[in-house]
């Protein structure tokens, strides 16, 4: 079955607001089996919302729309919506229950404009609002589905998660698709896709579907199929074709696989920085609770702070040069050392735009590792602009980092 | 005048990739003149592209298309355009020249498929791709205008910024917008506007307009006026009335604006970092050329860290806690001295989930700041999760050097 999105808004045509709704709304409609065919971003004007969803109607059996149902005057969605089905508001004691009730926990005077959000379409269906204070309404009309919600994504999605999405698997009979979103590190997407080629074919052959999600120092694989025992077969094929370079699933960053790792075998975690400026500690403390593996991190962006910081003699820079092994493998050493901690990751490298010579190229970049058995360092030759190489130096880095972790304790 | 885009891809409706083409469109549309007035994410089927283009045709002046240019078979946009503007493909030997050298710089071996990118529609003028193999067309018909883009936003980005809105400027002889951006860091966009309240409803009387674009830690006003003297008059104005707010315009960042006044201050950074975890360090070093002036972190997430590298006695942790004044003020003491900075920031507090007490709540932050002059600190009670404690700490952080830097040199 067909779905299309009517947004409305026009924040969104002027471009202060990307619309993220659309993509969201996209993965878990097909993710219920429902295909969304059309998105159309259109005005907050009445005849343009009217136009929106004639055309819809003739495409699609099931019509979402966001946006357009706040309290100001040019929200008008609702009053448009009572013109398509013919139909009438009118005040809906419940919600205003809710919504007086809402107001009174925040402590926050309630305006006539809020209380008017609770005057609705009588030949809606309502859909509670959990997170503010204007409804969801669904209609039905000639056997196809109009559901309206706000545009605010925080409340629309959760009612889509609570309330929506399950309804329509329920109208609709619809089947879940099976999806499981495998996470790698270490190569790029062609690359991979170069590698895991073969099984794709059987994959696509057996009726499966793959997509390639990249982002910076991660590709994202994303595999549908139509049973759970084909997933189950094709996924544990992969883990089995790319051991090394697949560290999570779904919801999973690096950063949290590692702090998981380092708790179960108990050991800590210091970083010495120069190139990725503090990235890598950044990642780190963005998990909760990193506090239990995590000691700190020096980012010796100036030669005297890894000579003061990092016992990095100024010999050995003068020597080897700041971006090396040697200096690498001296910053791990001193960041295990006076953070006291049981690994350590250090990167030194040249991020550009300047800084690059024939020798040593923008994207040199030189990390070192420190685990509790044995100290050593690799140099990549990393992509991209100055934000792009620290963002894949940090992947890179957290990768080594895991593996070495689990090489360790033998897992 | 009125504009539409056709946004052409699976990807996009799948919820594989985000929209961000529109935004991006619908902003430079806007600052020449031309309202978008409505965005269409379709299929990459030829029936669909066809609908699309014959609904936007009757709305539209200006209809652009992005995607379903790619080399890839399942890219199908300059066939159906063939069709619709009855024509046909022939091979424009200064595109395939541009292609196959393209091809050469980077040491690739062309591909049938490449080549025939060079086969473009005979009705269309092509508009040069320098960023890719996909050229641009475009076509006109009874007065309006088509053009065709490629999806990717590098490329397309480049196309519209070099020649398409220029040639849409002379073309329709629209007005630009006068535009400008006013950065401020230091208040929510409620009371934000409540302390401009009376400027923005002058403003608003005078026929201009008035934008907030809240991101973490910042508000951004975009003023647009009918001219560019009354433009001028009521930033100014907006200068006046909150000058500790604002720290920029436009493109800037907190980071680029501190590194520019401590560059012409010939002074050097240092920060000492607990619950921001390197984020301030990350700041900074974002901004090519840091290493002028930024001589390193050390982010002291332990203890044993704070009082090992800074000098924070365990006499202090015990009897103020790592979340106090004396603490903040001792680190940044010790960061300056450590890593022989003019300037230090600290930052010590609680981002949560965990680690709130009655007395100290999630979201208390203290921040330290050490000039050549003053070492002072001060407690800011922040909102949010936790990323968006620590990306508030880290604008608040930043706003308090640079207002310090000003004072210090008396500008």
């Amino acid at each position: 079955m067909r779905a299309e999105l009517i947004s409305i808004g026009d924040e969104l045509l002027l471009g202060q607001t990307v619309n993220t709704n659309a993509a969201w709304m996209g993965e878990r409609l097909a993710q219920i089996g429902v295909r969304l065919y059309q998105v159309s971003t259109i005005t907050d004007e009445g005849d343009h919302i009217l136009k929106a969803l004639e055309e819809a109607e003739q495409r699609a059996d099931l019509i979402l729309l966001t946006g357009g149902l706040g309290p100001t005057k040019d929200d008008i969605t609702k009053e448009v919506l009572c013109q398509y089905f013919n139909t009438e508001l009118e005040m809906n004691n419940d919600v205003l229950a809710w919504i007086d009730n809402a107001f009174k926990r925040l402590g926050r005077e309630m305006l006539e404009v809020n209380s008017l959000q609770a005057a609705l379409p009588k030949a809606a269906k309502i859909v509670r609002n959990d997170r503010g204070t204007a409804s969801g309404m669904w209609f039905e009309k000639n056997g196809k589905v109009f559901i309206s919600m706000p545009g605010v994504p925080y409340e629309m999605k959760a009612m889509m998660k609570n309330d929506i999405l399950p309804a329509l698997q329920e109208k609709f009979n619809t089947t879940s698709l099976n999806q499981r979103t495998i996470l790698t590190q270490g190569m790029g997407e062609g690359f991979l896709a170069k590698r895991i080629k073969d099984w794709e074919d059987r994959l696509r052959a057996n009726g499966l579907s793959l997509a390639y999600l990249p982002s910076l120092g991660i590709v994202k694989l994303r595999v549908s199929a139509p049973s759970a025992d084909q997933l189950g077969v094709f996924t544990q094929e992969l883990y089995q074709l790319i051991p090394e370079l697949i560290f999570g699933e779904g919801k999973d960053t690096l950063a949290k696989v590692v702090g998981e790792l380092l708790i179960k075998s108990k050991a800590t975690l210091a970083t010495a920085e120069s190139c990725t400026g503090g990235a890598i500690s950044s990642a780190i403390t963005s998990v909760p609770g990193a506090s239990a593996y995590f000691n700190g991190a020096i980012v010796s962006y100036s030669n005297t702070a890894k000579t003061a910081e990092l016992g990095v003699s100024e010999e050995l820079l003068k020597t080897h040069g700041a971006v090396s092994e040697a200096v690498a493998l001296q910053m791990v050493k001193g960041a295990a050392k006076s953070l006291e901690s049981d690994y350590a990751i250090s990167t030194t490298g040249i991020a550009g735009p300047d800084g690059g010579t024939e020798e040593k190229p923008v994207g040199t970049v030189w990390i070192g590792l420190r685990t509790p058995s044995s100290i050593t360092a690799r140099c990549f030759q990393l992509f991209g602009q100055r934000q792009q190489i620290v963002e894949r130096s940090t992947m890179t880095a957290l990768n080594l980092l895991r593996k070495a972790i689990l090489i360790e304790n033998g897992w």
